[in-house]
């Protein structure tokens, strides 16, 4: 299953009727990803009006002629070198026109604004309202999704069996050859800066690889993903090198018991805030609260970082079809630190765990 | 070199200059690759206030506070989980306050007043005064840009020295490959989605790898760079594969002359028109002029496209320490296509070559 055949029409279709329902009689999509989410665009511009009473119009420029016609087939195609000026003024006769205040820049809005110049046309800001379309995911992007895991998991199992996490070996050249297995497994690229952190370094929460050796004794934190289909995987697992100590093992139980607890509050309706507890109460009751320093997880899918957030600052429930991670983690300064984080979707019965690596301290 | 050895400090002396010159009292950084220019701060959340009579004062979440440290000792720093605006905040007692208005969105523009609400202070748009700083590199920027280019060059020699471009293979696994290659040479990332496009698909300049096969008597046209410290290298080179039909020689022939004339342009002063012109005239002599569908390079950097634009809509003229790419094109839609491009450095003597690999016909 391509990207090419998701159902880009009931998407839109889901955004007109958001639209209408807003009074609006179009909107004019400039997010890249959301055109892509509406449309299965992937080149670098692109933009797409989608009217509450009439047909839709997808713009880009002469260099995505071909790509879009492969792409968009069933979306009119307007190619122009300023491509979104060209879709407001297609736009220019409509009464109210939304388009995404949290992606068009100060200096872009005033462009918008000269083109509709002496027309009767209203803008109005729509914020986020394909990326709430986009928090539920379909089929299709779960399926990408879970291949996306599926590679990732792979990667891992791979160099865990050839010997690559050994001791003497630095958390560069481990992150680099992660990076390169998962794109031979055919991931289109990393989901992110891929998380290497052994030592002291594993207490870093965002530790960036450093020439740091892996040593005897030590966690090693690895937090990482692949894009496949432009869909993020995102996952995190903490070993131990040669033998693990009492305290190892005492942190990793807490955190793998907290793991599950956030795992298990997974159900459709549930309160963000309520989830981000049910983790984090274990570790607090742990005395190690302190220690657990960001929120419990986020959503995922064309964006690494998306709808939902699941922490003690979020809002909303969960609805089923959100695709979501859950990553407790303790960190001690200056010794050593464990996350967990599987990928996982929210559905009517069990949530459905995209991530398969065991979560069993792995001492290697 | 590593990033963080660069001379942050002088480049914040520049801007606050700048922005002296402009009757500002501070400017908000919002970009984050202006933010990582000006500190070598390479998180995901930054932000910086640079004052003209005072002292500058960087802004992160906690999640970055070990980092910051490390990567910006030399600028006060103020960790907040609202970044933005609690440096918003600190800036309120300024009279004229710049902001970056080509960054910040119609819903930043509307916290940042709020925050700014029963202050005097007047928030007034700077657009792209980083961007213009950055479009001059000094010696660690070029120093960078040479290692990202050596990456790639050194990635392309070996998988031509292994026999990796030949017949049979797709585009898609010798993008991956030439990625993962790119990646264990020390890239921290391809500069963008790899270009590999053969036969008919290397008229389409744009294309995406995907399941065609390499065959015998196609062109073979890679577009690819390597990421190294954030700075980006581009390069082109088309290869024919098995032998090359004197069509091929032809186009080969003239895209090569065109491309030379257009690094021959490369001064000092010369107006970017002039320089796309230079290259450009040769293809159209040729009678090809309509094959040859885009702008002839860009500044890169930071980032892989950036100012100074080199074409024929463009304005403004080179100065010394611009990064530029050179990319003449023919594409014959149907049959195939041509691109040769380097990165250079524009010097007040010759310009500095960094893309090293034989721009001569290769018959692999």
């Amino acid at each position: 299953m391509t990207a090419a055949r998701m159902d880009h029409a009931g998407r839109r279709d889901r955004l007109r009727a958001a639209a209408g329902e807003q009074g609006l009689d179009a909107v004019l999509v400039t997010n890249l990803l959301n055109v892509r989410y509406l449309t299965g665009f992937t080149g670098s511009n692109g933009a797409l009006l989608v009217r509450t009473g009439g047909a839709d119009l997808f713009g880009t420029d002469g260099r995505y002629t071909t790509q879009a016609g492969t792409q968009v087939p069933d979306v009119e195609l307007l190619v122009d070198r300023g491509t979104v000026g060209a879709l407001t003024a297609a736009a220019a006769g409509v009464g109210r026109l939304g388009f995404e205040s949290h992606d068009v820049t100060v200096d872009g809005l005033r462009a918008l604004e000269r083109v509709l110049e002496g027309s009767a046309t209203e803008l109005v800001g729509v914020r986020r309202a394909v990326e709430g379309l986009r928090a539920v995911k379909d089929d299709d992007e779960v399926d990408a999704l879970r291949r996306a895991c599926t590679v990732a998991d792979q990667a891992l199992a791979e160099l865990a069996a050839e010997g690559a996490l050994r001791p003497g070996r630095t958390e560069l050249a481990v992150g680099r050859e992660l990076d390169a297995r998962m794109l031979s497994l055919g991931a289109e690229s990393p989901s992110f800066e891929t998380i290497v952190a052994t030592g002291a370094n594993s207490a870093i929460p965002h530790h960036r690889p450093d020439t740091t050796e892996l040593r005897d004794g030590d966690f090693l934190k690895l937090d990482f993903g692949a894009t496949v289909d432009g869909y993020h995987s995102d996952m995190t697992r903490t070993l131990v090198l040669g033998h693990a100590a009492d305290w190892q093992r005492e942190v990793y139980a807490l955190v793998q018991a907290s793991q599950a607890a956030g795992r298990d509050a997974l159900a459709v309706g549930a309160e963000v805030t309520a989830i981000d507890a049910a983790s984090r109460d274990v570790i607090v009751a742990a005395g190690h609260g302190e220690h657990f320093t960001h929120g419990l997880g986020h959503g995922v899918g064309l964006e690494i970082h998306e709808a939902p957030g699941i922490s003690a600052l979020g809002a909303g429930r969960l609805a089923a079809g959100m695709a979501v991670t859950v990553e407790p983690g303790v960190y001690l300064p200056g010794h050593g630190g464990v996350r967990i984080e599987d990928t996982l979707v929210v559905t009517t019965d069990e949530p459905e765990l995209l991530t398969l690596t065991s979560k069993e301290l792995l001492v290697l």
